[in-house]
């Protein structure tokens, strides 16, 4: 499993990047960005395990998980200049950690014991959006991830193939599978600029 | 109890109508309109189930709430320009949704054992309001709630005749009561154009 | 504990008149201004306690706060225009407030036996700053406590206080020393105009 944690990291780092830079845009002062990189990078995590009924959730219950999206928080803010040069790494990033989110929330689901496909998808889903919900949400935004590209449905077709591979697989493979499909759909999304598409309020449809 | 499950999806399907048309109005893509149809039909339950304790939550627990919301966010997406001309009959469903989240949700306070009429009410309101507070807080609007017209007034006095028809009567016939007042308040307010006051910051009231 | 409970009642005003203050400044009809009072008022504990899997949550176990802070909220809403003469008061209040709900919130942590310093101070930092931050995302504002002054590090460096004289002194002692250091920190900042660093997007910082 220590590869998944370096996964697991990879996904907390990148999202308190993206954290970050938001709270940068918006003005907010030292401590409003580091709350903000803190709810992104564990957010949606926080919210699953409330659903769940985990209480400690993991994002208290494990504070190296928020003492390495404060430390990315402060050199990002430090470093805001450079951070912005590196747009492509950034978005591969971003693509780890919603790979990485989906597939452990989706397992977490089945290590809580809970069966039904359908609580497997939405706690993947949750857990990979949610933190970027919630960031979206307290910088004053409608959340990204309803508005652009194929962002949940890569989150969503991941936590599918848990279904699939659960039992068939070990739990580490599982994952991994779950991790790459996400990553990869998400990352062929963003290069070819592949959208969901949009209602437009005067289009006459049907 | 068979009636009562005709108005709880009858409820589901008047908040997915009104989650899908805020979500077009606010251009969000297919995804995020049926995301918002779903938080607005099962936000207020999801809220209370926390509050209350109760993991899984209804709306994870039960998949076929999801389902006829996102095939009535789809469906209303698809035909868009059709429902914005039944604008009185959204009214009404909406009214109708209010009046079966109110007197679900109160019940379910005492279905969990708990006594006091301040938790009764309280659980009944959020359950009738939460749906759409969190609809409107991601599309960043100032919720619809708390700005106009008798809206939590109604889920109150709705919740309040609970406590006085339970034991009374039976459950089903205590959560008609309240489903009645409720929603019939509601129409009513809508119809009279009643509003609750709002102060105007240059008024000297006192 | 008398005294103590005092204190309590005295977060619960300062937050209430804040939460009613913005509702009115927003135009948001009087069932929002009390709602919104409510939320400023209870929600930080309320999102504590479900973080701490307490059900049901105090904020609706304890009817007597929210009966306090509706009344509060009325009363701040009929006489509006003479609320707005004593800026100072309020801003002493509030420092009252947060000083009383971080040093509840972080002990609370230690009355459910979890232990590890950082459960302890993010629930005081929760419980302290929850509320603020619920009032301004209703109202559609980027949280105030991300943008500006002393106000969450003084809650934080309160917090820590607890993890030093717990055990050394008695409960009492303990909450009272956090509520001083917290509730002084942030008068001093008001008083002397103290801010956290914002990053300036066209600074070159390194």
């Amino acid at each position: 499993m220590i590869l998944l944690e370096v996964f697991v990291y990879a996904g907390i780092i990148a999202a308190s990047i993206s954290g970050t830079l938001v709270g940068i845009q918006k003005k907010l002062d030292l401590f409003g960005v580091v709350f903000l990189a803190a709810c992104t990078a564990l957010g949606g995590g926080l919210i699953r395990d409330i659903i769940l009924g985990q209480t400690v959730p993991n994002a208290f219950a494990k504070p190296q998980y928020f003492i390495v999206s404060t430390v990315v928080s402060i050199v990002t803010w430090l470093f805001y200049q450079r951070t912005m040069q590196f747009q492509s790494t950034l978005i591969i990033t971003d693509a780890i950690g919603l790979g990485v989110f989906t597939a452990v929330g989706s397992y977490s689901a089945i290590d809580h014991g809970l069966k039904g496909s359908f609580l497997i998808i939405s706690m993947g889903l949750i857990t990979g959006i949610g933190g970027g919900i919630m960031r979206d949400v307290f910088a004053r935004e409608i959340p990204f991830v309803f508005r652009k590209e194929i962002y949940a449905i890569a989150a969503i077709i991941g936590s599918i193939t848990i279904l699939f591979t659960h039992g068939e697989f070990t739990k580490l493979q599982s994952l991994y599978i779950c991790f790459l499909i996400t990553t990869a759909i998400r990352i062929i999304a963003v290069r070819y600029k592949v959208n969901f598409p949009i209602r437009n309020v005067n289009d006459n449809l049907l």
